[in-house]
């Protein structure tokens, strides 16, 4: 309600650039600048943030042990390096095995603002997020028992957990509690942008080319469904909604049981190639040209297209700085 | 020369515990304090390694599409969290290979002062290393011309190549190159230990424990091959050389053309196991008491072995702190 009020009656007020409280109208949030306002907006249901949680739901990230083989971590797939994802069509996993419906790795950035996780937006937050990949047998294939046993047999993480966890109901290291550290480490990967700034009402942080890509992403309509602070992730919709998409054929994933698929964020596009669910699309361009033809039932053309994807270059954001963990060993037998 | 004489020399008059200076005579080194001094240690032929070519190196080091499939990069199986390993018995690659030979992946910490790199001595120093795993069809199998094109069809790389490679004969990003900045890179990983404070005179770096397995380690003569700045890396030798190994039917790998192995180093040993070059021993006792019988002909009893493992403890590495890189985006279509 607070968040509405803001963009209905402050916003335009603050931020003259008419622009700018056109997109805000549209739909579309900033990153908050006040750390307090953004972290409220990432906080986890039953699952308190702190320092230590953080720090070692890093090193769980990073931690290849967590992969039945022992040689994938969540880090393989949603590589910080490259727009937290893979930059392959379809995502890799335990001996070599191809998503099981031929899916393309989502980012991993800025995935704390999602109303819903995975694409078929079957998960509600991310602590419930991070113990598809570690147990699908396609990716990281490991069984909670056998996580809870390798993780549990490290001291330091025994102590961190202990910590991690001093204001939840267990502080076991249990597999819940894994992907909760995880889900805590990833709240923290959100990359605000000179979009951000923009919006935030500092009118030169978009070049003019940006401002013509803004102004045509608004008058498309593309706000429809890539609205929020995310700029998508906020909602599940029909695809294709209006025409055909034309490499439908390729995978089998269908959304959810309507069909329905989560509206991928726009934050950090230009960096994670190949698009769509199923990732046919190498080229921006013809991404959103085909956005146009199968979500809004209109013809973008590739001038227009140009122009959006120019404006996408303001979304890539600043990537926090990850130290990389040094992990306690351990023997795998 | 200067070496030899400040270790007959100078070395016993400066350090007046029996202990470091038995060590000294014995052959081991530790890693200078001495920025300058370190630097000469590790420079590389025909390689000039400044800061650019160091954070190039780096990138390189964790870029993915070095690999053919995309996604394998060298810090896969040379984990910098776990201790330069991947801490599983055989390496593995593109599709799921096992390594060729079933060879154990060695750690890529202080290899910069090995004499001779890979465990049969095959290259002779960092910027030829590199070239092996990036095109081993079992490892990361790209072959050089398509490593060049996607390196090369990055604007920024190109950039930081030419500013990388100032000083050298050719600036391009050639295979060479690629290969040569990754070298730079790990000159770096370096990991100075408490005892290498105990060498340069800090008798308390080292707790009674580890002076008691120092000093077993020493009486052993485990330091006929464990010897120099990095306790291995500095030589090669016949394996088994006196008894049999009792795990030499695992894998195919034979060492060099007379049988001979690459010595490990000792550096990080408690970080990285599995043990042996077929990665066939869990435990570093075992790996101790097995190095006894096959290597000095003499039976080191569990109680030594722990003793010896006792003082590994103290060659656990402060590591350098490593950022995670930002890579460039790119497509590899």
């Amino acid at each position: 309600m607070k968040k509405i009020l803001f963009v209905l009656l402050v916003a335009p007020l603050l931020f003259a650039d008419s622009l700018a409280s056109r997109a805000y109208e549209q739909g579309i949030i900033p990153i908050p600048q006040d750390k307090a306002e953004l972290q409220k907006m990432v906080e986890l249901k039953n699952n308190q943030i702190n320092d230590v949680k953080i720090q070692l739901g890093k090193m769980l990230f990073f931690d290849p042990r967590l992969s039945l083989s022992g040689i994938i971590s969540c880090a393989t797939c949603h590589n910080l390096g490259l727009g937290g994802a893979d930059g392959v069509p379809v995502a890799t996993g335990h001996k070599w095995a191809q998503n099981g419906k031929g899916i393309n790795t989502p980012t991993v950035y800025n995935t704390a603002f999602f109303t819903a996780q995975f694409l078929d937006g079957r998960s509600p937050d991310l602590s419930d997020q991070a113990k598809g990949p570690m147990t699908d047998p396609n990716e990281m294939a490991i069984d909670p028992a056998t996580a809870e046993k390798r993780i549990g047999s490290i001291e330091l993480y025994v102590d961190m957990f202990k910590l991690a966890f001093i204001d939840d109901d267990n502080d076991e290291v249990t597999f819940d509690n894994i992907a909760r550290a995880i889900a805590a480490f990833e709240t923290t990967l959100i990359t605000p942008s000179r979009f951000d700034d923009f919006m935030h009402g500092r009118k030169r942080a978009l070049t003019k080319a940006e401002k013509v890509g803004l102004k045509v992403f608004l008058e498309k309509g593309c706000t429809n469904c890539h609205n929020g602070v995310t700029l998508g992730g906020q909602s599940m919709q029909m695809f294709p909604a209006q025409g055909k998409f034309r490499y439908a054929h390729i995978g089998s994933f269908t959304g959810d049981e309507f069909g329905r698929v989560r509206v991928p964020t726009l934050r950090n596009i230009t960096q994670t190639a190949p698009y769509f669910h199923n990732g046919t699309v190498w080229e921006l361009t013809e991404a959103i040209m085909i956005m146009g033809e199968a979500q809004l039932d209109q013809f973008i053309s590739e001038e227009e297209a140009g122009q959006i994807a120019e404006f996408f270059k303001s979304l890539e954001g600043r990537k926090p700085e990850i130290t990389y963990p040094v992990l306690p060993p351990t023997k795998l037998r």
